[in-house]
């Protein structure tokens, strides 16, 4: 692939989330198919590195399919809800009904 | 945010196409939140690149959501389709029936 840095100008997509029935028959499957790395992984959801974001694969009835973006004003979007894994953020929904989660800028991509 | 250059160890998430009802009030919407740069438009889809990927709104009944994974020799998962802006790629569905596509390593993430 070709190389290339961050894009300091623009925002960041710290991850997408997309919706799997069973989560361990879905990350055996990314796993096979791609160099992944597994960050978390429970019996309803999953995190995978990829080379320049993550992808979360989550039961839908227990974590909700959205995508999370870097901002570095989060807070603007009001009041932040602080993770066990310490980053914090909100979500809301796009024009279109998507839910989107705001992260504080301390998460790394 | 943090910087971090891609690691060249993982495969890269191309892009994510996202449903969306309405591209043109989809794409104010994302560009009133966020710093992203609109790389295509028009009516049944467009294309905002975040600093470290890009963020596809899609009209599903013409484009289908997907996620779109970068792939070192994506040619070992079938014959690609060559599309007018000279990538190439090939659709296929992951274990939990969500659209994967898979693009050759010349697509620039």
């Amino acid at each position: 692939m070709k190389q290339k840095v961050f894009d300091a100008d623009l925002d960041a997509l710290h991850h997408v989330a997309i919706p799997v029935e069973n989560v361990a028959r879905a990350v055996d499957w990314y796993r096979n198919q791609f160099r992944v790395r597994i960050a978390y992984q429970d019996e309803t959801w999953a995190l995978l590195k990829f080379a320049n974001t993550s992808l979360a694969l989550v039961v839908p009835g227990q974590h909700p399919p959205h995508i999370g973006v870097v901002h570095p004003n989060a807070r603007s979007f009001g009041e932040l809800k602080t993770h066990r894994d310490g980053t914090a953020s909100i979500y809301l929904k796009d024009s279109e009904g998507n839910a989107v989660e705001i992260l504080e800028d301390n998460a790394y991509v």
